[in-house]
């Protein structure tokens, strides 16, 4: 007699499994999450920094720092009074899930709306690991040029939310060759449903629809 | 009676064994090889074209460009007359040492004198590869900030070369706070014998110092 083997089961990796026990614990908790994601110095933690303060009255935000190495953006983040818990990576170039387990279980949860993940600086290996985030958000700086989604597509595929930084700088002369509209044609091709916001986090400038979007976000999500 | 086992033989990786293929294979033909490596959009491949150009009539450079899609960079090489193989890593994260291998029986080492090898954008997966090469050098935009040395330690600890780049961008306002005595004294504790440059690909400012020391360099190492 021949034996049933049933198929198909999925076998999770280790980091899925703590994805998912971090997706659990965010839906039980009524947290929404991000992951935000981009090369090294595109201004994720300005970004972050502007953001806090300036919606402080409406969201409070509690946030997960990725670095290889060092405490200072976590403290950054501590200065807007926000809570703040530094993961050092010590060389790996990416978050794990179980990193972020056990920093969410570091934050106050009960005196937050949401959680942004700041990811390791890097538009490559992030992309490939779920944290157990509702969504990704991926933030390129107009000095790193036009090209990057084509020859970064995973993560302009994945993200949900494409921030284009430091649009202060386009007013020089030095970027004048930075062509946005090529950006945002480049990755509506690769992902129809993103939501493009051009900013600066250094002069506030564009802030208002990425604020609108994530209030609405974080609205439908709790 | 006992057995002698011997001890302390290192058992290669896959990566190494190819690395020291190459090394070997570029050693017998007397061609110095360098393995750029920076964050997306640092400027790297306009750093070449810019190097090539201006060397054209003391060094003849060949390139390995590595990128996750496209053959954009190969392209912007080969408009400057240099030969150029692409790598496309179709998602990985950093140059192995294999493929490398497979571009430099590619590319027409008689026809140069030295080999440049453009790693995939990402300052911190290919730091730990060595692909069979005579130094590392990194780059660092300024619009990366000041914070990078720290942050991301290993590579600006490996590397003979720091091109600290687009220094054109600080006449501005909107860079005045990236403080470059910060990035060398950083860099400078990590490394003590580093050499830094701080150039503008785009304006040619400072590149005569990296070209003296690309052409001592390849020239000792003939």
């Amino acid at each position: 007699m021949s034996k049933k083997i049933q198929l198909g089961t999925k076998i999770l990796s280790a980091n899925e499994q703590y994805a998912q026990q971090n997706k659990q614990l965010l839906t039980d908790e009524k947290k929404p999450c991000l992951n935000m994601i981009s090369s090294p110095g595109s201004g994720k933690t300005t970004i972050l920094v502007r953001t806090i303060s300036d919606l402080k009255a409406k969201i409070k935000i509690g946030v997960i720092e990725g670095d290889i190495q060092t405490e200072l953006d976590a403290e950054r983040i501590r200065a807007t009074n926000a809570p703040a818990v530094q993961i050092n990576t010590k060389g790996a170039c990416h978050l794990s899930a179980a990193q972020v387990n056990s920093a969410l279980h570091k934050l106050p949860l009960q005196e937050i709306d949401a959680v942004v993940i700041e990811n390791v600086g890097n538009l490559v290996c992030p992309s490939a690991f779920e944290l157990g985030e509702n969504d990704k958000v991926v933030v390129l700086s107009v000095a790193e040029g036009d090209d990057k989604p084509i020859k970064y597509p995973a993560i302009f595929s994945k993200a949900k939310v494409l921030l284009i930084n430091k649009v202060d700088m386009l007013a020089g002369t030095a970027l004048a060759d930075f062509d946005i509209e090529k950006v945002k044609a480049d990755t509506l091709r690769l992902n129809k449903d993103i939501q493009i916001f051009c900013i600066s986090a250094k002069t506030g400038e564009g802030m208002q629809g990425w604020y609108d979007w994530l209030c609405e976000s974080v609205g439908k999500l709790k």
